[in-house]
């Protein structure tokens, strides 16, 4: 008889899981259930469809559920949702009441963006931005709005201001850590970041935490940092928590970041077993860093395909595991492109190392080559080890294929002497300076020692 | 008393040499012989001159000899020429009959363009195109030129190609292999260059060696593949041989490949045993690839730099030495940028080694973002241990950082499957699609095993 697959959750992780299943074995019935309406989009690109730069919605939907029925033999049960996993019964239960049986589960239900319990938060014109849905809600909203607060001064967040802001909105932003892109970045960078937006003309409120949405019917004002700010529309961006529901009903092991614990093959503990036939992949994975002794947690919709390629072999009778992560990102803000990879200073203090510190600005083609954009490299190191534990960029262009040549050294193990004495960089005067800004930063760095 | 160390050679080795001994050592005297005018500049950057994307020559003069003095109390003695080395004395004999003596030698004459023995190269008209006194004369000669062949269609070659078209004249390149950029570049990757250089309605003569230069006076045409070629200008690009005049006349041991054999301290050998106090840098030098069971050479201006580096730390009396290279390289070839790093097929064929290739195309950007460009990604993986040893990259924009990240999987052993696993990328629509064609690339390349 056919191996029922289940997945549930149709984000990266949820549709990658259950194509790589289809792939791993011919003959399986795949089911996705998900609460969504559209699969197979891609989250990250909602701030540029509000922006324009993307055309609309439509766009940046890769497949229908008609084409993973017709193209890879896969179900998807949109808009429903499942409202529990009896793990002895290997049943899962549909909120229309129905159940239905699986040889292997896969979850993949994410994250929620988190929203602090203030007093209006659930007042008309409050909108998160995750699903696609959110997307258009904003878009809609922003057609009649003039002013906007941005709750969080993440990546998203700075992404769907400059696009509100570029759209004529007057912009406010809410944070409350002191600098923009909290954790993963570090403050002197942050702040490149937040200057570039402020020329943009966007407000910043830092180091206040949201205290309250108001408004008669609707949200008229926020307030935060002890000040009233007029809105007419709010964006939450305040960050991702796992979806611990189903975990949680399941009896699933959560880890200390408030994540799922998981086997490399990506499989939970239960009463301190791993449980044989459930895997998971996503956002709501606690899995291990590259970079520091412990424990991370990579939200990121590469690190979603990435395990849900694994947990899709895995729950179709095949064999692959999950690697520790670097967790490269980037981010467009405007013309600037923010990057980074493993630890940043915060992250290097939570896990307790002590780092040192090397930069470098230049420009991404040879300094008298017309059009080059302004450069700043900066990498971190362990004390102890020399080992490089961490990067970031901030550039007009071409961050990208550097922060993934700065994370194949950090997964390698290089030290700040390998990667002086060792990693080349190719040089043409209209693509970069004859020593690139990522070695000018690593021989920054050695000199620190 | 102050040590005296003596650069023969005012490239990229030979100034990095001088700079660097300089940094390892306050106290030194140090002079640099050259027989250029001008010091201190880009060769790579002469096609883009010829072009007009750079302004002119004294744009790509980093520094002056002037400024060499004052600020790194280095002397430059332009114009003159070396013409012996007395290995026992520790003297350099000089053109004019004088000598200097020195306590450490760094030997950095770098290469010249081979010109085939062939009827009419020396007529006037026919252009080598490697000091930027070559580039002033080309420039000069651009401007009374019609027909222009140029000799060698490796990526100087291309680039001066591309630069005379786009300044309006007739261009034909002539190459005897029967691809462009041979030897670094497959077949498969070198056909979309040649075809985007005939769409700017540049011609090829393939297979062809240069026959005849004939002119009455000077240059009128040029005999290739049987066939006459009307020109009014030759540039030859012909590749570079090392210059071995003086490591000749010093009985320094010369490897396979026509370059110096050297230590991993850049240590030339001599009736068998290492030389104390002479140190080479540039390309001149055979060093050890890092993707192949063999010496290579690696004549990029970004090595020479890396080479300079520890020439110098080395003839100031310090301990650097110079690893295995990847010897990544990259082209702006008009809107094409070609890059490639490690082995090609060719070159792994060379060291016997059996190869397995893989490939992707895609774009730059998320599908769905205006803007993007075309992105073609090529792996090559040994056969038998599965590591990769080659990667080469054909794209609109953003090939550098790329083909930089796939050197240091090279560079760490990394084998295809570690790729698939463990090499993230980091994603935003903007900056790559959400698996980037680099790892594409190598799931393809993984399927092929």
């Amino acid at each position: 008889m056919a191996k029922k697959i289940v997945v549930i959750g149709s984000g990266a992780a949820g549709m990658t899981a259950a194509s790589s299943a289809r792939e791993a074995n011919e003959d399986a019935e795949i089911v996705v259930f998900t609460e969504e309406e559209h699969v197979s989009y891609s989250p990250c690109a909602i701030p540029f469809v509000l922006e324009g730069k993307i055309k609309d919605f439509d766009s940046i939907i890769m497949h229908t559920p008609e084409w993973y029925r017709k193209e890879r033999s896969i179900e998807v049960r949109t808009r429903t949702k499942v409202t529990g996993v009896d793990v002895d019964k290997k049943t899962i239960a549909l909120a229309d009441g129905t159940s239905a049986p699986y040889d292997s589960l896969v979850l993949a239900t994410g994250g929620t963006v988190f929203v602090p319990p203030i007093e209006g938060a659930d007042l008309p014109g409050v909108h998160k931005v995750r699903f696609i849905k959110d997307g258009m809600d904003i878009q809609k909203a922003m057609a009649s709005a003039r002013h906007v607060v941005v709750a969080g001064a993440g990546v998203i967040g700075l992404e769907v201001a400059v696009a509100l802001r570029h759209a004529g909105l007057e912009v406010t932003v809410v944070e409350m850590f002191p600098q923009v892109i909290p954790r993963i970045c570090d403050a002197d960078m942050a702040k490149e970041v937040q200057s570039y937006c402020e020329s943009l003309g966007i407000k910043f409120v830092m180091g206040a935490p949201l205290q309250a949405i108001q408004g008669e019917g609707r949200v008229q004002k926020v307030v935060a940092g002890g000040k009233e700010h007029p809105a007419d529309l709010v964006v939450m961006a305040t960050g991702v928590r796992a979806n611990l529901e189903l975990p949680n009903q399941m009896g699933l092991e959560i880890g200390g970041l408030g994540a799922v614990r998981v086997s490399p093959t990506l499989q939970p503990y239960r009463k301190g077993r791993l449980m044989r036939d459930v895997f998971l992949a996503g956002d709501l994975v606690m899995c291990e860093s590259a970079a520091a002794p412990g424990p991370t947690m990579s939200q990121l919709g590469g690190t979603g395909v990435r395990m849900g390629r694994v947990a899709g072999i895995n729950a179709a009778g095949g064999y692959a595991t999950f690697p520790a992560v670097v967790s490269p990102w980037v981010s467009q803000i405007g013309d600037v492109q923010i990057a980074g990879t493993g630890l940043s200073c915060g992250l290097a203090d939570y896990y307790g190392m002590s780092v040192v510190e090397g930069r470098s600005t230049g420009t991404t083609r040879a300094r008298y080559y017309p059009g080059g954009k302004k450069l700043i490299v900066k990498l971190l190191a362990d004390r102890s080890t020399h080992r490089i534990v961490g990067g970031q960029i901030l550039a007009g262009e071409e961050a990208t294929g550097r922060i993934n040549w700065i994370s194949a050294a950090i997964l390698n193990g290089a030290t700040v002497e390998d990667f002086v004495t060792s990693y080349e960089n190719a040089y043409c005067p209209p693509t970069s300076m004859v020593k690139d800004v990522v070695n000018r930063a690593a021989e920054d760095l050695l000199s620190k020692f």
